[in-house]
């Protein structure tokens, strides 16, 4: 019988924050895929770290698979696909599988570019997820503050690819997430201050993870640089 | 000492999805405090059930609260500050009171709202958040799609408040999620038809809880009242 293809969310940092689940999947699987990139290896390390502090994974084959942060379509997509064919090989060898990922497998997880592919090869595949905390969950939480009350609308800006759209959605939604920051903070006080929004933004770099760090006085990190994990939440009401 | 104030998240139903921390909270706690509304009931007893299959509350004092669901201000404010008076009792008897909220206590829950009434009757009042899996992760991971991947840009409309600005949102965003779309359904589907995405899009109902439900041909629920537990996704990228 094939295997099933888990993408796990192992959440933000903190071990405590997988859920039953996630620990019951990682209990069972055969082998725990690890995400790598240049760019991100920390992101795959950081899960791999996160989940052996909350499952025994000694008896797991650990699995490094190398995913390159580009625009290049066919780098990308035969890395996907290289990917794909060493998971259907142990998905048919009967093994479970479990891909690990920071935060939440459906989103901006390599996880959710890789189903495709392995469709494509596995047609027949058994595929779970299985949800994680967010980053941005974690960072409102580190501050006790809610990221959305009532009618109010949210807005999610992946920066790491940019800030295309950010003054819209400050405009036009009531909360924006800005998630991986880290590379656009001044371009981000810029657009804030410009708004009027400066006082209403607060930073979270490394939510629940050790050294975990708030910053509420935002023109303070003109100049700065963040560390890689940071999200910048940006609530007009006030928090 | 006073006690701690927690939020706590239970995650969309499955009590698998709880995260260790939410199940250690639970434990220690001396009150759970579980909302209720006429029209929200259910979420507060959802709550309940759902914390109660995870952890054994049978020594909890389980305190239900009232919260109407008004747009008039003076009720909700009466409503928030009688609640955080009969909380911050408790927690001044040195008890600590877990708030258990379902999905995520950062998003669209009454324990945002109620953290400022806690605070100015008890300002030094130790309050602590446990994020929790939101609805939305749970519906994409019942159908094993990503909500946003790479640069994709996610906007949240919280429908039980109305539809203002969800075209906005669909013209300038790749994926939209349309929270407690239950009341709203006709609304939504004349929209994304208008905008030729009702082929983009899929309803959830009850994500992780018995009876979950997936519908993808959109517009065969025109006329219907889906459960009220219902999140919609348009995904303008395809799924």
């Amino acid at each position: 019988m094939t295997g099933t293809f888990y993408g796990v969310g192992v959440g933000p940092g903190d071990p405590e924050l997988l859920t039953l689940k996630a620990i019951s999947v990682l209990k069972a699987a055969h082998a725990v895929v690890v995400p790598k990139s240049k760019d991100t290896a920390s992101c795959g390390s950081q899960a791999l770290g996160i989940a052996a502090k909350a499952v025994d994974l000694s008896d797991k084959e650990i699995v490094e698979m190398a995913f390159p942060m580009t625009k290049d379509r066919d780098e990308l997509f035969s890395a996907r696909k290289e990917a794909a064919s060493r998971i259907t090989g142990m998905l048919r060898a009967g093994r479970d599988v479990a891909f690990i990922t920071l935060g939440d497998p459906v989103l901006y997880s390599t996880f959710g570019c890789l189903i495709p592919f392995v469709k494509e090869l596995l047609p027949e595949v058994r595929i779970r997820v299985v949800p994680g905390i967010t980053s941005f969950s974690a960072a409102a939480s580190a501050v006790n503050k809610p990221i959305a009350e009532s009618d109010e609308k949210v807005a999610i800006i992946p920066a790491a690819y940019g800030l295309a759209g950010l003054e819209e959605a400050l405009r036009a939604f009531d909360t924006v997430i800005i998630m991986k920051v880290n590379k656009v903070m001044d371009e981000v006080i810029c657009v804030l201050k410009r708004l009027g929004l400066d006082g209403r933004a607060f930073l979270v770099s490394r939510a629940s993870l050790p050294g975990e760090e708030v910053v509420t006085d935002i023109k303070s990190l003109e100049g700065a640089r963040p560390d890689y994990f940071s999200t910048l939440i940006v609530k007009k009401s006030g928090w």
